[in-house]
Formats: C-alpha cells, structure tokens, sequence
C-alpha cells in the first residue's frame, strides 16, 4: 500500500505514518503539502494519505480541513496522536548564543514563541515551508561546507528529523506547552465503513441554511434531540461570501449507531450540503456517553413499537 | 352497528352523534355519563361511543381524557363540532320573570353565567347530571300535573331538546360566546387506523420522565425537531402525587407522516409512557404547515442517503 | 379578617381554612362556590378568599383557576394541603347494604369511583352543590323525620362534616388514593408581596401569542434559560376560539429572586397576556434547585460587570 | 496618532489603513507580524492597530484572533473591508511563460491556486513573509542588478505595491474568488465604547463550561432568548488540551442595546471566560434584525412592570 504524507523524511507527519504501518510495509510517498498528500489520493497515486487534521495549539488544519470539505469524496479511515516537540538543530560548531535567525515552519514558530523569548529574545523567524525542509538544507550545506550561505543559524525540527539528516542538536523539548499534541488522520477512498468499535467518532462537513436566524442552533438540536455529544466543531467560510459558514464536526459514535443516523437524516433534510467523512476509532478509546433512550435498542424497540402502531395495534 | 353516548335522547352528544351516523342507519344506545359510554364500547356492549373532548369554554373534559388515557386501548377515529347554544326551558305557564331556580348541568351554567347575570341576575343553580334530565322532569311533571313539586322554575337545555320533550322556549341561543364549540370524538377499538386525508391530527398521552427539569421542554422538541406542531396540550395529573403530570396532545398529522412517526419513536424513546390514541381527518379540514425538510420525501431521500453512506458509498 | 370559603360548615375547603386561621381569630364567611368566594374579595365582603386549586385527582380546580386568570386582579398569599378522605355518611338507622343512591358532589364522586365500584356497585349518583350539602339535608330531614324523602340513603362527606351535622357514620376513609392531596390557596388583594422564605413558588397566567409555531417552546425557554424550573404548568381555553390556550404556571422560587425577575421580564416582552398571581411559601418547604449562574449573586456580578464594560472598563 | 500595520508599505493592511485615516494625518508604524501589530499598542509604541481579522476565503486570521483573545484587554473600535486582488509582478523582462517559481505569503497563495493551475500549472511556491517581502527583494534585485539571485521569478503582491516598488505587471485581478474580501478591524485601547449608530457589531470571546454536553447549544440560547443574531462564530482551542474551545463571535447590535445587554450577562453567569472585544459600525451598515419583543422599549417596559409587581402592585 501507498501512503501520501507530508514529507520528506523527518517530519511530524512521518511520525505520525509510522505508528500507522511501518516503512518495511508499505510505501511512504512524501508530498510537498497536505493538499497535495490528498490530491494524491484522489489522483490514484496513492492509496491513502496521513495528514494532520487538528494541533492543541493551531486548532483546524485549515489545508486539510478545506481539502476535504470539497473535492470528490473522501473518508477519514483512522486517527493518530503525535506529541509536538521541537529540536532545536544547526550545523556543527554553531553555538545557542550564536543564533540570530530561525528557519521554521509557521505553525512550529507559534508553538515556540514563548520559549523562544524566553530563551532567545533576539532572534528573527525564517519561515519554512516545511518542518523538515531546513533540517535539509543545513544537511546540503553541511556536505558542501557552504554553512553560511544558508540564511538562517538554526532550526526548529521535529525530533526525527535530527536521525535523518545527522544534524547538531542545540535544544530539545522545545514547546511553549507541554501537552502540545497534533492530532493525524487516515484519509482514504470511500468503500465499507470501519466496523465500529465502541469507541468510534464520526466526522461530518453541513453548511447552515442561507438567512436563516437560529440555524445554527437548530442544527445543534439535530444532535442533542438523539443525544449524540460533539467533541470538535469548526466554522470555516464557504468562501463566497463573509458571513457564510461551513461546520467542520466530530460527533461522538459510529454512523451504524441507531442516533448518529437518525441524526445525520435530520442534517441531511435540514441542511443544504452535509458530507459524511468517515466514522473510525478515537485515539483515546474514550466511549461515546450514551443518554437515556438513545441506545441502540431504544431506536430499534421504537422502531418496532411505531409499527405495530400503525398497523392498528397497541403497545 | 351501536353507538353509546351520553344520554338521553336531546343532548348536544346526540346532536354530534346524528352527524356521524342517521339513527335510522344505526343503534344509538345512551349512556349515564362519558365514562360509561366509553366503557360500554370496551365491554363489548357498543361499537363505538361518541363523547365529548373539548369545549372551547371549558377546555378537556377531564371524564374523557381520563377514561381514554388508562384502561384497554381505545383509539379516537373522526372528530365533530357541535356550536353550544341553549335554550332556556319551562313547563307551560311559566313566565322569564317568575324564574327563580335554573336547573343546569354545571358546564352548561358556567357556559351562560355572563347572559344569566345579566337577564335573570337572582337565579340559583340547582345542578344537573346531563343537560337533558331537566327536560325529562319537567317533561314528567307536566304530564303528572307536578310541576310545583320540580325543585327548578326552569331549565338550561339543549336545542335538540325542546322538541324531544315538548317543552316550552323562555329564551333561545342562550350563551355566553356565541362562537363556542364543543368537540366530540368517536371512540372505537384499535384496528386500521383511518387512512390519511392530507388534513388529519393525531391524539397521544405522553408521560414525563421523573423528577427531570427540562422535561416538557425536551418533550416538546421532539416534535419541533421533527418540524411537527401541536394544536393542543393539556396537563392532567397523574394522580399519584402532586407535581406528577400526564399530557394530552393533539398534534398536526397522521401517524403514517415520516415526521410523526419519527417524533412518536422519539417520544417513546424518552418517555416513561406514550399512548397513541388515534390519527383522524380534522373537523375544520385544515393541512398542516410542512416546514421545509419534514415532507415524507425528505424523509425517504435522507433515509437512502444513510443507507447509501452506511454501505460506503458518497452521497 | 374576614375569610370567604367554599361552605357551609364542615367542608374540605373549612379544613383548610382552620389551618390559616382558627375560627376564633377571624371571621368565616361560607360561600356557595368558588367564584363566590374569590368575588367576595373583589367585592370588598370579604379580604380573603380560601380555595381549592388543585388535587391530586382532578388537577387544576377549573373555576379557581378562571376566576384568578381574569377579572381585577387578586394575588395568592398562602397555600394548604389537606389530604382527601371522604366519610360515607347517612341517617341513623340506614345500612350500609341498603345504600342504593349517594349524595355527593361530582369532585368527591370522582375521587370515590373505585372504592365505590368495589364495596357499593350498584349504587347511583346524586350529585350535590357541595361536598357537605348532603350532610345538611341529612341532617334537616332527621330533625323533620323526614328522611324518606330525601332523594338518596347516603353521602359522601367530608371528615368535619360528621361532626357538624350530627350523622352516622357508614364508612370512613372512602377514597380511591389513600394519598390524594388537595391544594388550596389563600386568595386576597395585590400589596406587599409575602417576604421571601427561601422555598417559594410563584404563580402565573400566561397567554402564548398566537399562530406562532413553537410558541410554547418559546415560553418555556424563558424559564429554562435563567434556571428557573416549573413545578406545575397547566393549559386552560382562553374561550374564544378552539387551539387558544392559557397557561397556568407554578415556577419555583420568588419574584424578589433574579433568575425570576428576569423570566418574568422575558415573558412580559413576549407574551401577549402575563399576570402575576403571586409569590408565596410552599406547602412542602422544598427549596428550589439553583443551577450553576443562576443564584441572586450571579445575577448582581453580571450586571456590574456589564456597567463596568458598557463603560469603557475591562472585565 | 500612530498607527500600527502590518508592514511594509504597500500591503492590503496599508490598503486597509489608508480607509482608516491619510498618512498625512497619522503616523503609519509598520510591523513585522499581525502580532507586533497589536503588542505595539499594549506596549504604548501605537495608539491604534488595524490587522485583518477574518477573509472570505481563509477565514479567521489565527493571529488576531489568538492575540486579543488573550493578553492585557484591547478593543475593536471599527472595521474595513478590502477586495482581495492579487497581481503578478516580476522584473522588467521576466514574460509571463518563463515563470517557474512564485514567491507569495501562503495566504496569497491559497487564494489565487485555482488561477496558478490553470496559467501557470508547474509553478513552485516560494512562500513569503508578507505580501510585500517579494516586492522590495524584487525592487532591491533590479536595484543591484542581481535579479538572478532572488530564488523566485515573479511574485504575487497586493496591488499598490506595484506603484511603491516600481515593478513590472505580469497578471492583473489574480484571484480565484473575484468577490473574495478580507474583513480589518482597528484595534485600540478600551475606554469609551464608540456610540451605537443603528448598524453595530459586537465582538466576543467566550470559553464553554468544561465537560459539560450541550454547552454550545445552551450559550448560542443565550442570545436567541433575547433576539440577538450572530454573524460570525468561529471556534479555536484553547491550547491546553484537545477537545476544548474558545468561540469568536460576532454578534448584530451593539453593547448599549437592552437586548445584546441581558446576553451578556447571560453569558457572563453562566461561562467560564466572556471577553468584550467592541461594539463598533459595521461595514456594511446592515441594521439588524430586531424581533418581536426584543427593542429596548420592550425591555424597559419590563423592568418596570416588573419592579410595580414587586412592590405590590398589578401591571
């Protein structure tokens, strides 16, 4: 199996592919971003795509979250917990006090910025366009003694990037929170839903209802009606007008579950775009709390009882 | 077929009763009061019983949402409205400004207490059981020449009545509203529930969980979600303590509706008791509001959708 | 003081009147109905009014809750509870094996049915002005030994009524539910509001606006977003079209409270009709749950807050 | 008055800034980041900051969003909207089809992908710290004759930076959205709130109740109880631990309003964290919506009915 992620070798990301499956059994495919770690998928050049889809810090993995929403359909397969920690790296011979300039990714300079002005206050920012992406370069100069040509005295890397390309470590543990993690997603092409496990999460992209006062509200009952949590929701703009949103949800359960598709009826009548994206095992194997009369037999006892019902019976 | 209903011959039940069935086509039998009416049709001594729900002055009438609410299965299969007049009856001689003591079935004086304030402000209420059993003893009395020994000067009756009894009119369309109704319900065993009209309502009694705030505001949102309105809800307690309550709905729809069903399943789910008592076409023959995403279609598209994404499929 | 009450001598509703007052403090005004009662406040007669409003059997006492809904307007001060046990009483002399018709009024009739249906099956129903109206006439024809003429062998009474009117007793705690209550209300004119106790409710008649789908949802939120539960919600007709309800309300807690101003508040922007009928201690001195930002404190920090921020302040 | 911006000359913040005030009537302070652009006005370096806040395509600018939502309280005091165009510049000679490699800020970038892949399909990003970094290494590479050097052959840059840096056109109107619009806002100290104008917003920053289901659905109650709209809710973590979240809101009216008042307090009991970011004119001048029962004059006539309640009297 093929594997688009956001390479090169190094990266969080990679991380996060390994505890996926190992490099001896599939083949890792880097990508120049996570749009294109998806497009690869799409286009068939791969069978699946590692990307991040959330950070503590960050919040939304804006590329991600907009790659999914629209485009022809994917489903996310599983999900991964990576812990963000920084090393800070140079050539060898370069001191701490020596640097002046950081070549980092945006995300990983806001995670650090505390530290960084705690424990260097000077330095300027480099921005990168990956994570890995300066660890190569100083690994390049390196091999052709052509360190000062670099543009930058250090890096912030991820801590697997350091055994790859062989660089001085100057500080590891480089994180302004300690708790710092980036959650990772599976993405791959729809076909048979993931058997549940019990400890499932379901995500879904609905757009409200144009001009509508209270819609928001009213797509939040859809849940709360059947009793299904959400852990995560993000707006983000449809892109065609200021004040339109899309919704970016993790809802607690498995599609199979009886609430979660009464649920997502009730989005798809109401709503004028929902898009299923997958129901997969939590990271956390935390099960969904499940109110009174929303178990799996209540649906399916009411089920039965409307039934009879209708069919003139009683009770 | 037998019809029971509250009797005798001349109340505004018979009045009701005459517009379901012609006497000439069917046995009506009278019953002493609403209990025993609907009791005979559970006794298998009537087909069917015709009684009164509702009145626009007076609200549920408690006997019928009690009798129907416990007790074997029973389902309401039409609605009728009957316009409340009285007319205001005495044995011949009698003239209004010698009437001192008004015989009356309590909901008929409540029903006129504004008109007798104003034309007969010193008359005392000598109660009734029916609005027709003052007719029969005057009625009697005439005929025995005992019309001193009467207890009443006069009576509140119905229209029907006065011809059924012969008796004498002091003052007709006798009430308070003039655009009062009383609503009465055909009540027979479970079976085929009456097709669908495109203007029917269905008659439930639901039971909140214990001791839950919030209840009645989750009950009601089921059927909000579900974009179905109620045109009536009364409490009665349930009789076992204070604070206990059971509701009686009228709610806009037949059970065969997606919308219905799907909010009576998440009645039953939630609710410690729901009985459905019926879906019938409405007297006053108005369609219910279908907000958009609750018709049947909507429905049936969104429930495909679900099996089609189950089974791994994109919308 | 003078109290009017449902009378004469020996009734439920005196019971609960010995409760507020005994008889040598005040004077007792017996009045023929509830509506005679509360008007009899209005009419300056009387300055109180005692009054059942609600049993556990019957639920709310229709006319109670009429004649407080309209008119000008009175205020509750007060609440009792009286348990219902009826004592079955007759001339001396009668058996109870000879009982064929009782005398009782439809209120006590109702609360009897099972008992009765149980040890007296065949016996017919007289009904009465009165729960101790029959007592009187008992007691009436014994002094004229008259009893043969009396209409019925015996009657439902309450338990004061034996010993006021000098009967035999045939039966005693006759009632269908060993622990049915009956609630009653000292009625009297609006002026200071009863000081809070800290286990008070509040009465209210509300009118919802109309065509208005969701409208009682609506209502109901008033209350649920400050964190005010009802304790007994109730709908009568307001009378002048069929699907026209009005809501009486027991909400816990005060008016002085916060959470309950503002609900009130809420209400009064957006209803149609809203009376305030009352705060006063509750019978059973429960205290109000008060949820997370609802309690008085929480109320007063907001608004502070709010000053200091529409105010330029931070926080 | 100085004013802080996201620097240097030649940005759509400067673009954005020039709406605000004439550089002939104010300081312009550019900065290296969003975030230095707001710390200079905590730090007393800047009186005011105007940094974009939220674009129809990207959505919220994390930055400025996590930069007020934290730290000592700023306030919004206005907004601007700029359209978002880019154009495609290089040095005099660069054509069109010899364009291999594009410098431009990642925002920039996403928002002109679809125009690049159907152009320019085999360009690489060179991503930039600004939108106008690539303008001035441009204007310095001609200026040295060194434009071999740059690393990139054309750029995507803000329209006025052509004239301030004198550079060639290559493309004109480079978006994929021609309606695409970035959203600034002026960020001051607090102190007078500006007067309501009829056509406000009010920003927020509000933290949820931990753990607590529902929390999103019982906050967004807050403001429908009270008939206040929201035009934007944008959802980022807190960045203490996955799974909890801060919410940016807009709302539609200002702080002044009785209406938009009562939310806040709502909000203030009942949440964690309320932060008031502003109450300032919309760009638009969009009235909002005001429902029934929710003008000011409705609240205060409540208030005052309900304090001649409380003191005794009736309506």
């Amino acid at each position: 199996m093929r594997y688009a992620y956001l390479g090169p070798a190094g990266t969080f990301t990679e991380a996060a592919l390994r505890q996926v499956v190992s490099p001896d059994e599939a083949t890792y495919l880097p990508q120049v971003d996570v749009a294109s770690a998806i497009e690869a998928v799409r286009d068939g050049v791969a069978d699946f795509a590692v990307v991040a889809i959330e950070s503590t810090v960050e919040g939304g993995v804006t590329a991600t979250l907009d790659s999914l929403a629209t485009g022809s359909p994917l489903v996310l397969l599983r999900e991964v917990l990576v812990p963000v920690q920084f090393t800070l790296v140079a050539a060898p011979g370069v001191r701490l006090e020596d640097v002046r300039r950081i070549s980092a990714h945006p995300h990983a300079w806001v995670q650090c910025r505390r530290w960084l002005a705690r424990n260097l206050p000077h330095v300027v920012h480099v921005p990168a366009t990956s994570n890995t992406a300066p660890a190569a370069l100083i690994a390049a100069a390196v091999a052709e003694r052509a360190t000062s040509d670099l543009g930058f005295d250090a890096a912030l890397v991820p801590p697997p990037a350091v055994g790859t390309y062989g660089l001085a470590e100057l500080a590891t543990d480089v994180a302004d929170n300690p708790s710092a993690l980036t959650r990772f997603v599976v993405v791959g092409h729809p076909g048979q839903v993931p058997a549940p496990t019990g400890t499932d999460k379901t995500t879904l992209v609905v757009h409200l209802p144009d001009n509508e006062a209270g819609a928001l509200l009213a797509m939040l009952e859809q849940f709360a009606v059947r009793g299904v949590n959400l852990s995560r929701i993000e707006s983000r703009p449809i892109g065609d007008a200021l004040g339109r949103y899309s919704f970016s949800i993790d809802a607690e359960g498995h599609i199979t579950d009886e609430r979660m598709g009464e649920a997502l009826m009730g989005l798809h009548r109401r709503c004028p775009y929902v898009r299923f994206l997958g129901s997969y095992p939590r990271a956390d194997a935390i099960a969904p709390t499940v109110h009174v009369g929303t178990a799996d037999g209540d649906f399916q006892g009411a089920r039965s009882w409307l039934q009879r019902v209708r069919a003139g019976g009683t009770d």
